[in-house]
């Protein structure tokens, strides 16, 4: 291994992203409880950001969007417009959440930053992402933030460009199997994966990789000694 | 002069976009033309981006948000479902949009490209800028774009590390003397304005600038002569 460059993912990687998601749609399901049952309003829910996710990408604005558009077609325009304000507010909150960094991270930074260059590699969107990393205090440990609208093999390529090394020379740390690890494994670099309790349904896959450039680890320190 | 890169702004720059926004704008004080006059509306649902802006930042999604709270401010919550509806289509049909380049634009990049380094320095949401770019048949000219979340003297700073380029090696063209202009021209850049017909409130200043690496033309295309 000649790593060069040590790209992490963010949300759930480096802090807490995914329960706040959970806990707005937990809300949005209280709010909607009359109408539908909780499975149901969540599979509303989903069906409908999945839908608008080529339109609005990533990110908690369209996640508000998404919410405002399922309670309307959940409730056949029965609606009351104090519902939406709410889901207003609920988006606004998800906006103003403080950063809660995930535990070893700070360590996992501080001991890596003299040796690889390390980047920030994520999905979402762009002033929401940049107000995380500032609020995080981590901007420091990092090279750059890279912002990708989806995760695939060409936007890694590009980050390969970007960055100006080889493939071989990218390793990326994720929680996503399907946006951080996969297509990093594709174009040739080395991943780990460590895994959180909470995942997207939209992010699950089904998988056991077998690649001798992969690896599964259970806390982000763990990467400390695969490094060695 | 010795520039090495040009920078090209994209909404109003290389394709036709304010128009929309100001169309959408039209939209929404029709629907809400019961409450308050057109010039109260527009006065309220300016107010109301301008609040938000720090949160939701640029781009049409944000705009979506602002217009459905401004709603439900005018109407004292008596607003019906149904505009909120319409208010979502607005949004949507704008993300939708067609590409309408600027008059002027391929024969400059067409003509620029082999001597200099093109890229796109934009603010607004990463997922639509990109969709825009694809949508104009204008990407193969473009080394990269670079979304920004705001253009100002840090973030253009930060544009000329990436792009490992002195400040006086950088050349920057658009339409806003606020966002394109005077950040580029105080990190020691050169500036070119070439102002369109529509240009959103906020983004106005009252400014005339005196400075030897700032040129105003008025159609793209002048940008051939001011390079000989």
């Amino acid at each position: 291994m000649d790593i060069k460059v040590i790209a992490f993912d963010a949300d759930d990687t480096l802090w807490v992203n995914e329960p706040y998601f959970r806990q707005t749609e937990e809300r949005f399901c209280e709010l909607l409880s009359g109408y539908l049952s909780r499975h149901d309003l969540e599979r509303e829910l989903l069906r409908i950001e999945i839908d608008n996710l080529a339109l609005y990408g990533y990110g908690i604005k369209g996640f508000i969007l998404s919410m405002i558009e399922a309670a309307m077609k959940i409730t056949g325009d029965t609606l009351s417009i104090d519902i939406i304000k709410q889901i207003m507010d609920l988006g606004k909150q998800m906006l103003n959440q403080p950063i809660e960094l995930l535990d070893g991270v700070e360590e996992v930074l501080e001991s890596l930053k003299d040796k690889y260059r390390l980047v920030v590699a994520t999905k979402g969107d762009l002033l929401d992402q940049e107000r995380k990393l500032r609020k995080s205090g981590l901007s420091a440990y990092f090279h750059h933030i890279e912002i990708m609208s989806e995760k695939d093999d060409a936007n890694y390529l590009k980050l390969l460009k970007h960055l100006d090394i080889q493939p071989s020379e990218l390793l990326m740390i994720g929680n996503s199997l399907k946006s951080d690890i996969l297509p990093v494994l594709n174009i040739g670099g080395y991943a780990v994966h460590v895994p959180y309790h909470i995942t997207w349904a939209h992010e699950q896959i089904e998988d056991s990789i077998d690649n001798e450039r992969f690896k599964s680890i259970e806390r982000i320190k763990e990467v400390l000694e695969l490094l060695k």
